[in-house]
């Protein structure tokens, strides 16, 4: 296989045995006491101490899912928040997957016009060009928003290129509000979305960007949630990845995500709420957390074992 | 007037006696030899050195266009190329500007869907909740994205509101591109932007947002360069202010902002290049770069003083 995005994450699917992006979504308020102090007294002003909780927190689940699934996607909102320290605890613990030997995609959703769009490909994909940073790790592949037109998307599609990274551009979100924007019926009868589909696909099938697996290094987001339009999302990208958000708490089940595969593959389903803080949940109840975020996995896979067999 | 910042946008405008909108977007590359050390030699892989010479370059402008101009925009990509460093010198700089008595927009885009979009809202916009981060000032409005849907756009409305901030939701860019997806033909005859702007219209007109002077504190970017669109857009936004990117660099001119003026009120216009590097234009060849950004700044008030009087 070569070393395009596509093709590293094929063979590390079938390597890991699941289709599971764990999402990494650190909420401080929701992580276990054993890690970050009892829940009822914690301190969420403290920035220093929050972002240390989320790093020893963040580090023992990259170790626990490690084995079993070939990628995580970093949510980039909740290192933000903590402003620069978040930032730079969200490069470290980048790098901290991708020694685990874990593909990591950064959950930006970046998006900008023309030369803006570059400066945001340097920052979030391409590696450092800094002579004091470049041990740093950007990730393998990062989410883009297409809003500002498919233009705006070709800077992060040349960056992807030059450094065999990968993207996952917005086609379909998981939110109930989605429906508003995303299935505008268009004059021609197709939804806002699949004409945005068949836009992405003459990106998606240039031969730079497709691997000897068939697959495009070029990816799209598409909610687990939207059984109503996967198939025919699915046939107008059929050599995209397809990234599906919302399995868990959002309410998608591996059932719902059919559609997105061909084959068994093609697709990896994210969840990250009902993994990262499974020992809420009453069926763990007694379990370590640690116990507790590695059976959600493993009922996870038990769950998909059906669709990509 | 009240402390909206819809108010406080309008009353600084009145004050400085111009719409503009100066969009800091620092790229190292086109500094001034006088900032950054000769352009041949200079070298962009030494990170300290260059987000040093962005930080004195910007200081400076905003010294020269304070007096003018009654709000900057900051170009968040420009910071985030530089990681966590750069994001350090992205909210040192706003703090900065917001000395010199300017407003100042966070050019983000940032968009997300539903607790997601509260933690960038919590980032961007609102006062930093920590401890040791209370001094750090964050923008007076941001720009969000809106692809996701109107719910991913509520946690951002509810941080203005609590806050007196400001949002510009992109409707219309300035980039060629935009007109494919953005100018799509819905079955109902309108565009795609123009649906989104009636959507929007429901939200911006809610009295919590509507200041004294009538305008909304949700605002939209509506590109300088979209003459065909600007007035229908303008009608269906009757309350929003538009912030329009693209005057100078991208091609826009004065006269082609019109529409977006309702009795010389209600826009800004954004100009980032035609300011920031007016030395590189040879109209100010033989000036210092400072004097080619004060007379850049005068000639852009000219220019708009016809729409505005």
């Amino acid at each position: 296989m070569s070393d395009l995005f596509s093709d590293r994450l094929l063979d590390a699917i079938v390597q890991k045995g699941s289709p599971i992006c764990v999402g990494i979504d650190p909420i401080f308020d929701l992580l276990p006491d054993a890690v970050a102090g009892d829940s009822r007294t914690r301190n969420a002003n403290d920035a220093e101490a929050s972002i240390d909780a989320i790093f020893a927190f963040t580090t023992k689940v990259l170790e626990i899912v490690a084995p079993h699934v070939p990628i995580v996607k970093f949510q980039s909102a909740y290192f933000e928040k903590y402003l620069w320290e978040g930032v730079e605890a969200y490069y470290s613990l980048v790098q901290e997957a991708s020694e685990m030997g874990l593909l990591v995609i950064g959950d930006v959703k970046r998006g900008d016009i023309g030369s803006t769009s570059g400066a945001y490909a340097g920052a979030h994909l391409a590696p450092p060009m800094f002579d004091e940073m470049e041990e740093v790790v950007t990730p393998d592949a990062i989410t883009i928003n297409p809003f500002c037109g498919l233009d705006s998307i070709e800077p992060f599609v040349k960056t992807a290129k030059d450094y065999s990274k990968g993207l996952f551009v917005l086609v379909r979100t998981s939110n109930p509000g989605s429906v508003q924007l995303q299935d505008a019926k268009l004059e021609d009868g197709r939804t806002f979305s699949e004409m945005l589909a068949d836009n992405l696909n003459a990106i998606a099938t240039d031969a730079a960007l497709v691997g000897d697996s068939g697959y495009s290094s070029l990816g799209a987001v598409v909610g687990a949630t939207q059984t109503h339009t996967m198939e025919s999302l699915r046939k107008r990208l059929p050599k995209s990845i397809f990234l599906l958000p919302g399995y868990g708490t959002q309410g998608a089940t591996g059932e719902m995500t059919k559609a997105a595969f061909t084959d068994g593959k093609g697709a990896i389903v994210s969840a990250s709420r009902s993994i990262l803080y499974a020992h809420r949940d009453e069926k763990y109840a007694g379990k370590s957390w640690e116990d507790a975020v590695g059976g959600a996995v493993r009922a996870m896979q038990d769950d998909l074992s059906t669709i990509t067999r």
